[in-house]
Parts: structure tokens; C-alpha cells; sequence
């Protein structure tokens, strides 16, 4: 049995992007019974780049909801606000004193920042050790990523060796990256890639006026209505070919190369199927964020189980390092 | 009433230099009714050096003896190891996300080792955010600092503005440093200041012939014992001098001016007087240190004291950033 764990940005309301690339794959990864999934919500690395308070929680019911929505299945799985485990930050610093100093400035994510070092906090540069916490708290066996991050998953195993052979022991367990090679590239209203930094997402979760009104936003070329138009280069169709049935895709397609129907048809098609598509979904994310309460307790839930676990890892680590009583 | 914090080093036994240079002097200042004196053992700071755990437990022991053996009064005041509280590195966290990334960059501690910086590792580089979560968790307005660690408090200042600035509320209270300008300084055996990395210190709590070992190892030159000595040049009599009454060393200084007087004689002297000085320091060190569990209950008391007002400290800090439920 493999322990899978992932780690989701908390760094806005879930978008269509990121639930059919991320959420929906990691959820059917989930279903798998050899595996045992740990999902946890990033809050800390969130404050990187988000300082107001009332932002961050809202984000946080938010995507703790569209897990909920879109099946995640909490009895079988754990699922928790990784700022509600003390343990991430504790282990965070132990890590460091074994983290040297040019693995951190050599990481992606600091070089790309390293221009307008200004703008840099010195939780940007140390992200990486948090990362490796995050998952070595939970002796997580694979951790699905995406190309950009394999670099810190190869720094998770380095620091996780430093201090096996520090400890002269494998206390920390080292995990694999799994590499989705299918990455599914969900564009944006604009055509560009679907993302909260771009302003060109989706929220299948707005009320159907805003929603629809999303949908109009979508960008399109200027083809008269009575002429043909091509599927393949435009924005609406694609998003409906990433949402709707086959067979309803063939019969926009075939919409599209006969003429006579123009985009105003086919992105009320999009708007409409996906109210069908997600409406247990959305009934289900208004129902959490509505009944705070019931979100918040199924999180507490498991805050439980997964701060047993992170316990363990510490209680192992802080006997070696000489912190135990 | 104003609250002084002092963060105590755990890496070494404590020494002739510091209990004369820092530890004496702080228990004086916490003797004033007025001040309300909180000492922690700075041990999640020693991991950036120390790596096995034996020799830090061993350590943190020996240090919280000490200050016990000197008359710390744990009832009036607050007496913790810093990595018995897991509010240091959460907070440790959330600050760091308001640190820029150039004000650790041009922190002194970290300038002194940045030529070689493959021997730095990512706790050397981020302790001056450690240092500050240390400081404001307990809301302290006085840390006596020598000059070399006034920079790190500046740095504190900083961060603790930044975040206030960010919460719009001044929730992190601003400490002020405590420059004590009358430095003491302590010579070593060999005449240099005395430090554990020049392993020229006097470990008062040696059983008695490894003291009087090392008391006979202190360098003195060659004159012959029966011509006169230069006692402002001799380290024996330096030594003497900052343990023994005023009349015992205006005697001292007159068998050196007279001659017929030897190092011998001198080093004879020192060792009695401190056996004789530190008679009962050195009978509570080794009672604490041969009663673990009494030490471990009453570092487990203070724990608690400290807790309370560091778990108070962080609380507010997660409202404001949207940690809280």
C-alpha cells in the first residue's frame, strides 16, 4: 500500500483548471484502495504571497468545500489545514539546520525571484524546506507532481538523507514523485492557460447569472454567425470538448463546420452543460460553505488522524536530535 | 514593570566566562522586584551546530543547573527550553513570510560564514526570524544583548513593524535592546578571552583534581619564584582578582610585587578560593544533575508558565492572518 500525498495551493477559490487537471485526478488516484491519500490544504505556504487574513480563510473553506464536492471521500482518506499541525513548522526548522544554504538559492522558485530581490520574503526562500516537512511528517511513500516541482521533491530526498545519515538511522522515510505526463492544459477566457495570476478562469462555482456571464467573457474570433467556423482553434469549443460528452462535442463540431450557428450558441451549450455537469457539485460546495460549522468539524476530523502521525515523525526525530525528555 | 528576556545558549556547559560575564548578571537583574525575568535555553538555535542529541540533552542539563545552582529563582520568574514550545518555530514561520529576504542576507552572522557558504546551512541563514518569533511571543520590552547581537534586535524591530504594519494593530510588542556596557572580560588559561571554541576555559563544576588540573595549565611566564612578579600581567592573578574578596587579592598582589611568591603558589590560591566560593554552586549542580526528574519537573513547570503566554501571543497572530477557526 502506498501512501500518496499532495499538497493544494490555497492560494484562491478552486477554478475549472485546476479542478479537471489537479482535484478530479488526484480524487480518482484517491479511490484507488491500494493507495491511502493524504491531502492537505497549503495554508502556510500561502502566506508567502497573501497577507490579508479574511482572503485566506475564505480560500480555504473554499477549497476544503470543492474537495467535498467533488467526491473526495474523507472516511477512507485524510484531509487537513496543514496551519493546524504545530508538527509542519517544528519539523520545518529541524530540516533547515540540515538544508545547506546553496540547495535553497539554487531552487526555481527563489532564481525566478531573484531579480527584484526586494520583493523576496525570506518565506519564499525557504519554501522548500517547509515543502520537505510537509511531506517527511507523514512518511509519505509518492507525491504526485507536476514537472516544475520535481526539483523540490529532489531536495526533500537530499535533506531526508542528511539527516538519516546524521541519525545514523532511516528515520525519515524517502519519498517518489510521480510525474503525470498527460498534463491536461485547461485554457482560460483568453485562450492562454487557465490561472488565478491571469484573471482568465472559471468558477463553476459563481451563481448562473455570473457564471454566464463568465462564459460571454470567453474570447472568440469574429466569424459572421451563417459561416463555418473552426473547432480546433476556438476557445469555447475546447472547454466544451474538456466538459461535455462525446457525443454532444461531435454535434457542436459538426455545428461549428456547417455554419449558421455562432459562438453565442455555443457558449450558452458550454454555460448549460456545465450547469448540469456540476450541479451536484455546486449544491454540495453551497451546502459547505453555507453550514460552516459541518465543514469546519470534518476538518477537525482529520486534523486528528493526520497529527497522530505527524507526532510520531517528530517524537522519532526530536529522540535523535536530543529534545526528548 | 518591564519584562526582560534573555535567550541563554546550549551550546557547551557553561563556563568561569559566562557565569561571571552573563549568568550572574542576569540573575541580578532578575532580583529586582521591578523586572519580571524570562530565560530561555536557546536549544532549537543550537541544532544549526550541534547535530548529536547526547551531547545537547547533556548540555541543555548542565546549563539549566548552572543557572539553578546561582539562585535563579524559578517561582517569580519564567525558566523554559525554547523547543518545548512549538509557538517558536510557528511563529517562526508566519514571521518569515514578512522578512525580507536582503535583511538576512546582510545579517552579520551570516556575512561572517558567506565564503563558504556550502558549511552554511538554511538555519544559520533564517535564525535572526527564529530569534525574533523568540523575543515577541512573550511580549518582552528589555533583551540585554551584547553589541554583536544589536543588529538581530534591530532586525526584530523590523519584523515585528512590518507585521503590525500588515495587521493595521500593533499586536507584536516592540522590544528594546539593553546594551550592558561594562563587558567583563574573562581571560581564558591561555590569556585570550575566554570562549569553548578556544578551549581555554575553567569549567567550575570539574570534580576537584580535573579543576586543579586545569587551573595548573594556566600559562604563566618564566620568572623564577624567588624574584618579584608583574601581577597586572598574569593571568593566574587576572583570574584571581575577579573571584576573590578585595583583601584576599591586595595580598595576592603583594606576595607577587615581593617575590618568593611562585605561579604555583598562586594557582594554589585560585583553586581554593573558587572550591571555596562555589562550595555550594557546585553541590546544587550536582544534585540537579544527578536528579534528572526533580531538573525535568521544574523546567516542565516553567514550560507551562511560558506556554500559556506564547499560545496567547500566536493566537492573535492566526486571527489576524486568518489561521484561526
Amino acid at each position: 500500500m502506498a501512501r500518496i500525498l499532495t499538497g493544494i495551493q490555497s492560494s484562491g477559490r478552486p477554478h475549472l483548471g485546476n479542478i479537471l487537471g489537479a482535484i478530479q485526478p488526484a480524487i480518482e488516484l484517491s479511490k484507488n484502495p491500494e493507495n491511502e491519500s493524504f491531502f492537505f490544504i497549503a495554508d502556510l505556504h500561502s502566506l508567502i504571497t497573501i497577507k490579508n487574513g479574511q482572503e485566506r480563510a475564505e480560500y480555504v473553506r473554499a477549497i476544503a468545500a470543492t474537495w467535498l464536492a467533488f467526491g473526495f471521500d474523507v472516511s477512507t482518506n485524510v484531509f487537513w489545514r496543514q496551519s493546524r499541525i504545530q508538527e509542519h513548522a517544528e519539523l520545518a526548522w529541524y530540516l533547515s539546520c540540515f538544508t545547506p544554504f546553496p540547495m535553497l538559492a539554487n531552487a526555481t522558485s527563489y532564481k525566478e525571484k531573484s531579480e527584484k530581490l526586494a520583493d523576496v520574503n525570506a518565506g519564499l526562500f525557504t519554501y522548500p524546506v517547509l515543502q520537505a516537512a510537509d511531506i517527511l511528517l507523514y512518511n509519505a511513500n509518492i507525491v504526485p507532481v507536476g514537472k516544475d516541482q520535481k526539483q523540490h521533491l529532489e531536495m526533500t530526498k537530499d535533506i531526508a538523507s542528511r539527516f538519516n545519515a546524521a541519525a545514523g538511522e532511516d528515520i525519515l522515510v524517502l519519498p517518489e514523485p510521480l510525474i503525470d505526463e498527460r498534463v491536461m492544459t485547461v485554457p482560460g477566457i483568453d485562450g492562454q492557460k487557465m490561472s488565478k495570476s491571469y484573471h482568465n478562469y472559471i468558477d463553476i462555482f459563481l451563481p448562473e447569472n455570473e457564471l454566464k456571464k463568465v462564459i460571454k467573457k470567453i474570447v472568440s474570433d469574429s466569424t459572421p454567425l451563417e459561416e463555418p467556423k473552426d473547432p480546433e482553434s476556438d476557445i469555447t469549443f475546447k472547454l466544451y470538448s474538456l466538459v461535455a460528452s462525446a457525443e454532444d462535442v461531435e454535434t457542436m463540431r459538426r455545428n461549428y463546420l456547417n455554419g449558421g450557428y455562432g459562438y453565442g450558441h455555443a457558449k450558452q451549450a458550454l454555460f448549460e452543460c456545465m450547469l448540469e455537469k456540476y450541479a451536484e457539485p455546486r449544491r454540495i460546495f453551497n451546502y459547505y460553505m453555507e453550514n460552516r460549522a459541518e465543514l469546519e468539524n470534518i476538518l477537525i476530523e482529520g486534523e486528528a488522524k493526520a497529527r497522530e502521525i505527524a507526532r510520531e515523525t517528530v517524537a522519532k526525530v526530536r529522540k535523535i536530535l536530543g529534545f526528548a525528555s
